[in-house]
């Protein structure tokens, strides 16, 4: 009873202090601080991650997932926790290896890439072929038959070397190739192979793909340069199997005032097969869920819903972002705002905003108080958001990226190093705090964000 | 003709420009520039990592690295290159795996430990002990029966870690342990298993040990400090058998007026079955022929012998040094200095002498020249030479320790992230020139280290 009356008192001081676009300070500081003690994320993750591990979806440790989701969001004491179904192409890895087998034999540290097939039975031999890039398998295009091509690219961000990844196998095929190997995409690597997703263009004969460390593809491409003939031998039981259907799950702080009006945060629940998905995205999952609790832990109850959505299915093909929208396509313009979380747990940098300049502007503005979560790198800037809300996003939803330090992501990217160790909790709870005041400052004032109050500018 | 006239002028100048103590400090620098221009290790080094590989003592590898060290020392132009016989017990590894299978299923990334013994066939599955010492391990012992025990113990230095990993099987085993494990030896890892030689001690029961990587010896013990029971599945085909014969190999430039007095250069031949020994000690090996050799590329031939030694079976046992002291029992008095390489091939950072200190200081005064190839870093100071070198040190011959920065070298140690691609030709090349100018200022002086010159001190 007392603490109903605490509640109340304090949804009337907070309805009271806050204006058309700011809320209350001292409130704000302290659903901050109070976020910056909890240790509820760093825990579920460690449940996540140490007693679930991976999850790719339609996977077992996907069931897992969401039931683990489920409970959380439960616990978490949102108003409403419920999933949504989504179809989703099952691709199950199998054993795999592949070894030199000449001019020196060794074996291969690899990965299969995501929905490649398998090799069938008794894999493949082939000779070798060293490529930089497109341009470069399409000079030697007349090389390439019944070759492996290797994919070897020099680290220049993310996108250089996944592009090779993602889209590198179909011409490859078509120019012969039996096969295909990339190095993984990484800039720092400890005999670490990275996988992640490829897809095979319509048409082109379906060969099998996989990863190699950055220090096995660049013996391999010293040997070739040699001039030695290098045979690979490559086995892949991969599989692409019937669809299934997964869950998006979704939890609520029902809005006191416009209940109607949303604000989603976002992350992803599944994770590939290598590691536990810790950075990738378990520490989103588990971020977006503890700052929307934490909302309900200081007994604030925001004017706008706040919807915490884990999405399914990401790494195979955004399937879980893909549903929301078919599902949701009614009440887009009930969305406010959808944040997603899905670029590591590392320290906090601020956020990215896909809008307008007047909202990126009264964005950054609303969340000027967060900066002391990142002291000389906050920032709150143009950008990008995220896989699963691009869809919702590209249709006029103001799209919100959550920013952290980059400088380790891609040395765990889908690989096996991407474990619970590699989470700072004080970082998490930096990540939390920003999520939580970002959630707050949107989901309180009576304006939207970007939007005239009706009495003027303040 | 014409170089043989070029030779012997240049021979002439030198002795005659050096004092007791002291070298022409011209031809010293230009020796220096020499090597650093050279990429001739770096060539070498890439062909003993990339085209042989790894090289435990007894494997087919270090067959054709004992070719590789022969072909190379004769490449160099010593005037005598030979083999002196090393009796080697034999370990291999065969398949291994570990998985854990409760209280959640999944595969460990492990490697078996040198020299363990298997876990014959159908492996052993028993819950798993997490203790952090030989201190935890005591107190506890009346828990270890049938356990297999986990030393998971916090990177302070290799030491810390390393102990548990070569002497913590027999104690457990003495308390009723049927397998250990060890937490890899490293501060930085990503999914990166390490391993090492491991030793059993007599009458204890020989249980197999393997290790794990940081992530999969953290999740385990936190699962275990969650409250649950840890089971692990472990198979090893490990076998000890009987010894072979290996051979350290080893070249001399011989003495123009001392060739009985011998500096010695020394480095390890073989490495683990991880990654290909880039740094241990691929690395050691190319760079003190390259030292040696640089000295005759420059026409240059030293008043006393210099000696190229390439050790085997230091991984596991030390065995090639032994063998150097047994078989050179006769000359130690005749060895003036030996100095080791097997601190990996990273910048250089001076040398550290085992000797008395009017020994220390005159080396550090001789190598002050060679400051310049490690700025604001350099220093000849007390310290440990090397393992295979620390027979004959303890016999009373001067023990040199090449130093390099150390910072990254237990990244990679014994593990398959010491490959080829992790050195840095430029810091190689410097490495070369601060062993070339060290091999000089020692073989050429007439004066040995510490000696008090015939006509008093400069």
């Amino acid at each position: 009873m007392f603490k109903c009356l605490l509640t109340f008192a304090c949804t009337l001081l907070c309805a009271t202090a806050a204006s058309s676009q700011t809320v209350d300070p001292a409130t704000l500081d302290n659903l901050v601080d109070a976020a910056l003690a909890d240790s509820w994320a760093y825990e579920r993750l460690a449940e996540l991650c140490d007693e679930i591990g991976p999850r790719l979806a339609g996977s077992p440790g996907m069931v897992k997932a969401k039931e683990w989701s489920v409970r959380s969001m439960k616990e978490a004491g949102f108003d409403s926790v419920w999933m949504e179904e989504v179809t989703v192409p099952v691709w199950t890895r199998g054993r795999e290896w592949a070894r030199v087998t000449a001019p020196v034999e060794f074996e291969l540290e690899m990965i299969g890439l995501g929905h490649s097939d398998g090799t069938g039975r008794g894999g493949i031999e082939a000779p070798v072929m060293v490529v930089g890039g497109f341009e470069e398998l399409s000079i030697r295009s007349e090389e390439v038959p019944g070759k492996i091509v290797l994919f070897d690219m020099p680290w220049e961000g993310y996108g250089s070397v996944a592009t090779y990844r993602v889209r590198g196998t179909s011409p490859a095929a078509e120019f012969g190739a039996v096969a295909t190997l990339v190095r993984s995409a990484t800039d720092r690597s400890l005999g670490t192979p990275h996988t992640g997703m490829m897809r095979y263009a319509a048409g082109a004969p379906r060969i099998p793909a996989a990863a190699l460390t950055v220090e096995d593809a660049g013996r391999i491409r010293r040997l070739v340069a040699k001039g030695h003939e290098v045979r690979v031998r490559l086995s892949m039981e991969a599989e692409n199997r019937d669809s299934t259907i997964c869950h998006n799950v979704i939890g609520e702080i029902r809005g006191r005032e416009l209940p109607d009006e949303i604000v989603l945060l976002g992350a992803h629940l599944d994770a590939w097969d290598a590691g536990t998905g810790a950075h990738d995205d378990g520490g989103g999952c588990a971020m977006v869920m503890a700052a929307a609790r934490q909302i309900l832990q200081q007994n604030l109850r925001p004017r706008r819903t706040v919807r915490v959505v884990h999405f399914t299915a990401e790494e195979n093909g955004v399937f879980g972002g893909k549903a929301y929208l078919e599902t949701h396509r009614d009440e887009l313009d009930r969305h406010i705002l959808a944040m997603e979380s899905d670029s590591g747990s590392f320290a906090p940098r601020g956020f990215s905003v896909d809008a307008n300049d007047v909202v990126i502007a009264d964005i950054a503005a609303r969340c000027a108080p967060l900066a002391r979560l990142a002291p000389e790198h906050w920032s709150v800037r143009r950008g990008g958001s995220g896989a699963d809300i691009g869809f919702i996003v590209r249709e006029g939803v103001v799209g919100v990226g959550h920013r952290v330090d980059g400088t380790h992501y891609f040395d765990v990217h889908h690989s096996g190093a991407d474990t619970f160790d590699k989470i700072d909790p004080t970082a998490l709870a930096r990540n939390v705090a920003a999520i939580a005041g970002l959630a707050w400052v949107v989901a309180e004032p009576t304006a939207r964000p970007g939007e005239t109050p009706a009495g003027g500018p303040e």
